[in-house]
Parts: structure tokens; sequence; C-alpha cells
């Protein structure tokens, strides 16, 4: 493989002199910065061999760098092997950023080129303040890979229409309302790319991406008109008709960046989000329009889930739920009689998932991590080392669907076997994290940052901590990571306030690095709960019903609180569950959950 | 009253229409920001009657208008009455801002005036926008009230030298220190104005604002010299030692202007804190340089207390704590027998104060609220409406004491007879909250907002509110409220993270309009915890050493952990007190903490 790489940056290096390009930049993108990519972009994956899912290329003549976080360091240092690429650590004292790298190697006439469609307008300002600073120069307009990198075929799906059983509220009135929302910023319109906002707000789906049930697609929106680019192949007759309604105008994908070449923007500022529209986008926006950067109003306005997407919520969580209880009944039954591994359950779990009618697809790649393997909080198992799981340890399960209904994400590590003190204690922690941020009641106006301690503080006591956040917003049919809610206690720009309607995941965890993982993951649903004279409380309402392992809970070390919370939830899950288990599997759940 | 109010402001307008200005505007301020003024500075209260600690006057030839915020709303109307004087209850829905209103009432050819001196940069900013958006001008140089208040005279007290035994760092360590940060944000010097700051970097006091042992006196330093700008009346022979010692150059207080004017800035960017510095000063700063606008880095430096400050606290905390039990028990052995009024208790409090030799001062005017007073957050007593203390109810008394050791602040609401089951529920709730936030363990790089909820938790579930911060910094000798760590749930600019040696006050409350009002307040050290594999922890030493009355504690409402807090704290106060109390004390103090 090293070999096969080096010829192909001999090759791009070459096309680079030709161009007088001193470094070129390959990032981890689409046109729309979506967190997962079809095969169409994995450029960066084709020149450096490297497989993670965030990573970042810069090829100059001498020398070829590629940039990751911590999840990846131990892949990467064995991808990149032979290839003569270095390894940067990203957050590593003394590892320089790929912005101190450019501004280091790059001067005066040098040029710094990238495909600007896949970099995002803030990025893309970064570089143009240190290529001015540095006096070297930025060409984004051509895809210097082209010649060299035959790409897989241009994601491509027939468009769905939501029903508005599924939706709730018609494409009309969601551009009605976002039209109020761009008259309170002062805009006349708004350019939108990322690709599950403008789902959400024409009520679409489709399967362009793995994972995501999204549409290559722009959407163009002012006091006037409504225009939703999308490829031909999409178009279906149900769509035209859908479009018709909600007096939106169908456009070619591909006729995006003529339109706003040519479109009047004289009626006033055009609103956009910098991290969300590419560079090439902003760059020929700005060249004749007034804009407003900010995040997309859609962002916050498809957060906020109406009563009936709440409703199909329910519904499929309890369905979800359901399948994940029967598969964890069958592995804690069959465990020590029939061989399983990572990968085997895995594939097991897809199918108790497959056989709800709703099923569309799974919401991301299924981490199931046996013993050690669960303190990588990203590790996915592979056909090619197989881990064989045995009748002791922990069993660490992070996977989700996606359904007509909902967008699903849980996690729960399964008792294998005897657990040491250590494990157990840990075990109960995770558990009391999760139930102390499910319970708490906050004034309304905190967002993530305030509540998370509520999770953390039980750890915190003992000198423990995950490093990571405690959770993050969920979409609806959509991505399986979307803002602007999140739970960490870390400062972020741009804070959201939980909104009654908006959802979360609350997962805390405890990762011993060489010796276990355990998380236990929910999802909640922020809704209101009293209001008195000091204001209105907000709460969470859960919707998985999954119960925990009570093989690992040591109630010894539970508070009274906690303790009660526990009671109550393995209570109201079975309770949940029960309609939908037979008599057999209603008795062995309550079991499984101590309640028996 | 207000006839006298409106002679003046008769006077005022005349002056203001031979000036040509539109609209006079006084705040309350002294020339360096401070939260408490002395009489000098009292010019607001001059011309409108109104006597609280914060309110604006806009003064125009048909009207006049007072911005205030809650806590005076009631007063203001009573003091603003038959004056002319409009009220503008600041933060009501529907009332506009003094910038806003402003903006509305001035246009073209206008003349906006008030005394730049007392108007701090980023406010004089504001209204130089504004200014330019709708046309008026801006005039700061003439204070137009002098030729009608005849101000008393300018504050001037003689400087103290602070020991080392007190400063535990000499001046020219901090000096020293402060380069190298200056150096570290690009600038060449500093102008700093903040008196408590001036007082911290060169270790000496003074007298000058009461209940702030302060200097009026501005500081520059650059990389070569140090400059101290102090009236002629303040200079000693043992501060010229002192700031001869530290390679400090003693110049005139009012010498600061022509300074800044005639001082050469060339070599390099001015650091200054647009918060702190009044308008005039920034104004002809940035005629001759280059300014980096910043909080003060000393207001950082001086929150973290060094270890001799520490220690000197730790003493005088609880040489202040068994002046304030001696109160206590005295007051609480009387009620009944000996009349006593809100008023008289907080005379006989300072003279308790009194009798600890390091004593210099009080902190603040002591609250000494009765019953349904207490429900009011700052309520004062006064002579003119002296209130009984009887045998029932609740006294809430919030005092604190500057002395030579610490500046101490600390809140006791005192069970006077039976409480209803209300009351004694509020109580309880009021010492958890205080209790969980002083045992809370966190990881380095929370801040305020992060742990703001550990104290609040146990009142929201409850659907109840406190509506204020839960804690504010404490200076060393110096302002009871310094920055800048805090503890607030909402957001603020410039969040600081809790640093080693960094105290804050942990005060939460339960107030009832007109019923009844409850805070209990401590002082916390923020020091290390443990360090494990997930980083570096933090936890709050308790310097306060005062029990809580027992008599309003329901055990019962209290979880397993909050009631081992209580004993906890109950028993190390009493423990921490016995020394200082005789046999007779000692054993009435651990029968009111109900440990007996």
């Amino acid at each position: 493989m090293s070999d096969t790489i080096k010829t192909r940056l001999e090759s791009l290096r070459k096309i680079m002199k030709e161009n007088g390009v001193s470094a070129y930049y390959i990032n981890t993108a689409d046109f729309h910065n979506s967190e997962y990519v079809s095969e169409y972009f994995k450029v960066r994956e084709y020149f450096s061999g490297f497989t993670g899912s965030n990573g970042s290329l810069v090829i100059m003549q001498e020398e070829a760098g590629l940039w990751t976080d911590g999840r990846y360091f131990v892949q990467a240092e064995k991808e990149l092997s032979g290839s003569g690429i270095d390894l940067y650590k990203m957050g590593e004292e003394g590892v320089p950023t790929i912005e101190e790298f450019i501004e280091k190697k790059l001067g005066n006439g040098d040029i710094f080129a990238f495909d600007g469609r896949t970099v995002t307008a803030a990025r893309g300002k970064v570089f143009r303040k240190i290529a001015k600073k540095k006096g070297f120069s930025l060409e984004v307009k051509n895809d210097l890979t082209e010649e060299i990198f035959e790409r897989p075929a241009f994601p491509l799906s027939k468009a769905e229409v939501l029903s508005n059983e599924l939706a709730g509220e018609t494409a009309l009135s969601k551009i009605k309302r976002l039209r109020e929302r761009l008259k309170k910023e002062g805009a006349a319109s708004i350019f939108i790319t990322s690709l599950d906002d403008i789902m959400w707000l024409f009520n679409i789906r489709g399967n362009d991406v793995e994972f995501n049930p999204v549409l290559m697609s722009y959407a163009y929106i002012s006091m006037e008109s409504a225009y939703l680019f999308i490829q031909k192949g999409s178009v279906t007759d149900e769509l035209k008709d859908a479009m018709d309604k909600a007096a939106v105008l169908i456009k070619d994908y591909d006729d995006v960046n003529k339109f706003l070449k040519n479109e009047d923007f004289s009626k006033g500022d055009v609103l956009l989000d910098p991290n969300q529209v590419n560079y090439i986008s902003y760059k020929r926006i700005k060249k004749n329009a007034e804009v407003i950067e900010m995040r997309n109003p859609t962002t916050e306005m498809k957060a906020v889930k109406n009563e009936t997407e709440k409703a199909n919520m329910r519904k499929i969580y309890l369905k979800d739920s359901v399948q994940l209880t029967r598969f964890i009944r069958e592995i804690t039954e069959n465990i020590g009689k029939v061989p399983m591994t990572e990968m085997s359950v895995s594939d097991r779990l897809e199918e108790y998932r497959r056989e709800i009618p709703e099923f569309r697809d799974l919401s991301f790649t299924t981490i199931s991590a046996y013993g050690a393997n669960a303190a990588m909080m990203h590790y996915a198992p592979s056909d090619e080392n197989p881990v064989e799981i045995k009748a002791e340890h922990m069993l660490l399960i992070d996977s989700g669907g996606q359904y007509n209904g909902g967008t699903t994400d849980v996690t729960r590590t399964i008792v294998m076997g005897e657990l040491t003190e250590e494990e157990k204690k840990c075990f109960t922690l995770t558990a009391c994290s999760m139930l102390n941020l499910l319970n708490v009641k906050f004034l309304y106006g905190c967002t993530g940052r305030n509540l998370d301690i509520i999770a953390r503080e039980r750890m915190w006591n003992e000198g423990m901590d995950y490093k990571c956040g405690t959770g993050h917003g969920v979409g609806y049919i959509l991505n399986v990571h979307e803002g602007p809610q999140n739970i960490r206690w870390k400062a972020v720009e741009n804070e959201a306030v939980l909104e009654e309607g908006m959802d979360v995941s609350d997962e805390p965890g405890v990762y011993k690095a060489g010796k276990f993982g355990i998380r236990t993951e929910n999802i909640l649903l922020v809704k209101k709960g009293v209001h008195t004279d000091d204001g209105q409380f907000m709460e969470f309402e859960n919707l998985t019903m999954v119960p925990i392992d009570d093989r690992g809970i040591d109630r010894s070390i539970m508070s009274e609180r906690e303790l009660s919370y526990y009671i109550a939830y393995q209570t109201a899950v079975c309770a949940a569950l029960k309609d939908s288990l037979s008599e057999d599997e209603y008795n062995w759940v309550r079991k499984y959950a101590g309640i028996a």
C-alpha cells in the first residue's frame, strides 16, 4: 500500500509543479461540511492511505503531513507507515496546527491550493488571513487530484417526501416561520448548504450518505421565492407535487454557483452560516451581496421537535428498545454456549433492528467493543481482527437506527461474567451519573454547560472523569449528531439554551485504558416542568427504554436518592416494555433489571 | 426636598442652555469606576434626591429621567416624588435603556454632555456610536454642575504601607510579574485606574472610600518605569521609602492626564481595561498610543491569594467568626427580655468586631433585616424606621469587617422563635445548598458557571430560585466584591477559571416577598484536590467558622449525604472555635449547632 501511496503523491506533486502550487491541502469533507461523507469524497484517504473519519493532508514537494485527533493516533501511525507522510498529532504539546505549519512553511510568491468546495468559509477565511500576512496566494478553484483519483459515482438517490404523519408541519409552514426569523435577523434571504437543515425545511429525505438519510442539495430562500437545488436523478413526481404545494422551485444541483453569480441580491442581506457554507459559494455570494454571518436559524428550528415528531419518537424508541432488550437477552443467555465475536453480535443486533417495519438504516457504525477494547471510545470491530467474546468482563454496544419515525442512539454495557470490585464500582457510578442528569430540574435559560456537572459530579468526587462531552443533540430521521444543543462543561462558542422539544443524549462513562470501558447512554427530551413564582422550570423525559444490567450494580455505593432513581427507572422501563414482550421475556427482563 | 431638587435642576438647565447642551448625563461614579464612592462624587444624589447606590440621571429642558434597578424601585419612587423626574425601572419590559432613550430623543445638532471622568471608556464608546449614528455630538470635558453643587472635600487619607507579614510578596516582585504578563499580552505598558488593583500592586492601603481601604490613585507601568499618581497629602516618609525600594516614582494625582498627554508611547502598545479606565483618560491615551483593551492582568493576579494572605485570612476569619458567634449568643439569649431593633443589633455586632485588634472598618453597610424585611436582598436598617425584633420569626444579618489580615463577609439567619413548617423547610434547603457547594469537587478548568447548579439544584428541585448569583470574589484588606471569579449560572463575558487561591462567597437563599428571607453565606478558598490520571481536581476550603442555627433545620428533609455534610460542618466549626471560647460559650455553641 505504501508504494501505491508514494506513486499517487508523485503524480500529484507533478501536477502541483505544473501549476506552480507549493502546498496542496486535502481535508475530509463533501461540499456541505457533512460529518459522514460518501466514497466520492474520500480524496484524503486515496492519497494517504489513512482511513479514519477525521484527517487533513498537506502535500509539499519535499514533505507531506497528516493531521488527526487522539482517537486515531495508533491507527494513523500504522496506516501511514512507509508512505513518507509525517503524522501530526492534533492537540499534543509542541505539535503545530495546520495553520501554524502553513504560516511557517509558506512565504512570498508561494501558492497554497485546495478544493474550495470542500473547505468551509470560516476555514477559508483563516487561510486567507495567513496568506495575506505571509505574502503567499490562495488558489481554491481547481481540484488538482482530478486526473489522478478516479472518483466513484457522485452519490445519488431518489427524493422521498415525508408524510404529514411523519413531519407534523408542512414545508410551507416551515418556510413561513423561517422567513419571519430572517426578518428578525434583518436578512432578506438565506443560503443553506447543510444537508440536514435542507431535508428538515422541505420535509424530504434521501439516501446519498451512509447512515444519514439526506440528499445532496442546496437551498436559497428569499421573501418571495424558495429554491431547492437537487440532482435531476433525485427528482420524482411526488417531490414535484410536494414542492409545488410548498411554492418551492426545483433547480439543478450543479447550477447553484451559476445561480449565486446571477441572482439579484439588492433587496437585502443574505444570511449564511460560515461554518457550513463552502468557501467557493461564500466568495461568490460576497461578490454580489451584503452578508449576515451566523448560525442557520434552521439549525435551531430543526432541533426543537414538534408534537408529531415527539409522538413518533416515543413509539420508535420503544420499538428500538424492545429489540435491543431481546438482543441483550439472547447474548447473555448464549454466552459460554454459542461462540460469538464483536462483529457477530453487531450483525445480530442489526438483524433485530431490521425486524422493525419502520427500519431504514443504521444511524452510525455500531461500536461493539469487548473487554479492554471498550476503553477506546470510538472503537469499531473489524473482520480482520475478530475478537471473541467470553463469559467474563463486559461488552459495550453503542448503536442506533434510522427509522421512519426517528433516529435512535443508545449504549449499554452488558455484563458477561463475574466483575471485579473496581468494574462494579465504575459501572454503578456510570449508572448514577446517567440517572442524576435524567432526573435534574432546571430553570429555563440553562444550557448544557450549566447541567454537565450534574452527570459528572459523581465521577469527579472520586477523582475520575470521561474525556468527552456528556451529550449531543440527535436528529429526527436525520443525523445522529445534530446541534446546537449539547451537554458539555467546557466553554463553546454560541451555546444553545435547552428549549422544550430539544433532545440530547446522556452518556457518561468510565474508560480505563487496557482494562475496560463502560458507557450508559439514553436519549432525553427537554420538556416543561412546573411554573412557579420563581419562573419556568424544565426537566427531561426519558425516551430510551432499555434496562441497565443489574449485575453490574453495587447498590451499597448509591445514595438513597440514586437508589430511588435507579429502582424507578428500571421499573418504568420494564412497564414500558411489557406489552411488547412475551411473558417469558417480561419475566427475564425484570430479573435482568433487578426488580423481579 | 422636592422643591430644592427643582431649584437645582433649574440652575443646571440654565447652564445647559448657555452651553447649548440638549441632554446632560450624571451617573454614580468616581474617576475610577469604584463600587462605593465618597460624598465628593454624589452629584446624582444632589440633583435627584435619590440616595440609592445605583442610579443614573438624564436631564433635558422639558424632562428628566432616573434609571435604577429592581432593588430600588420602591425607594426611588418615594424619593423622586414631586421632583418632576421620571423613574425608569431598569430591566422591566417596555422600559427603554439610557442608550435607547438618548437615541430616541437626540438628533442632528444636539449636544449630549457628561463629565467624561466619571464614565468608563466602554460606556463612552457606546454613547459615541449612538451619537455618530444620530448625528449629535458629545461634550465630555466640562462638569456643568461645578457652579451649583458645592462638593465636599475631595477624599484624602494618608497612605499606609503593608508589611511583608501582611502582603506576602513585595511590590517589586508583583511589578516584575506584571511586566512578564504584559510581554505575554504583547503590551509594552499598562495604565491602571482601578483603586483596588493599584493598592494590591504597590502593597499600600488608605481610607479614601468608606468600607474600602483605598487611596485615590492611578498607576502606569512600562518595562522601564513604574509611576504611582497619588495626592500630595497622602504621601508619607514610609511610602517614599517603600516606593523607592520598589523602584516606583511618585507623581501627583492631578498630573495624570498631563502625563498621558506628554508620555512617549512609541515603544509599544498600552494595555488598559475599558471597563475601568474613564473616557477622558482613554481618549487621551488613544491619541498617542496603540491600545490593547482587555481586563487588567492585575485583577486576576490580585484574586489569587498567596500563602501569607491565606494564612492571615484563616486567622482573621476565625476571629471574626468568634465575635459573630458571641453576638448570636447574646441576641438569642436576650430576645424577649431585652428590647432590640434591627439597628441596635447591627450596632452591637459592630462593637463585637471592634474588639478584634486588627479591626479597621466594616467592609459594607450591615444588612440587619427582621422578618419580612429580609425578603429584600439589599435591605438596610434605618434610624428613621426602627424595627423591633421579637421572639418570633427570623433575623438575617449580612455583615463583614476590614481587618489587617483580611476582609470578611458572612451571613447568618438567626431563629428568634417558633418557625412555620415552610420557614423550616426553606432554612434547611438554604443550608443544604450552601453545604453542597462547599463540598463539591471539580476538574481544574471549571468556572463558577459550571458549579452554580450544585448550590441551586436543591432549590430548583422544589421549583424555587434565588434571583441573584450564588457567589462573588472577596478582596484581601480590599473591596468586599472583587472579580474576576464568581459563582453564577447565567452567561457572563470573560468568565474566569477558578484558580487555586481564589476565594468566593457561597450564599444561596430563599426570599419570599412579604413573608421572610433566609441566606447563609460562607467564604470559601479554592484549593487543589487530588491529581489522578484524569487530571487535577479542585475543591474548596471553608473559611467561615460560624455555626448554622440548628433550630432552623429539619433533618428529615436532608439526604444522607447532606446530613453528613451538616454534622461534619457543625462539628468542624465548633472545634475551630473551641480555643477562643470560654467553657460556657463552647457548651452553648455546641447546643446551638445541634451537636451537643
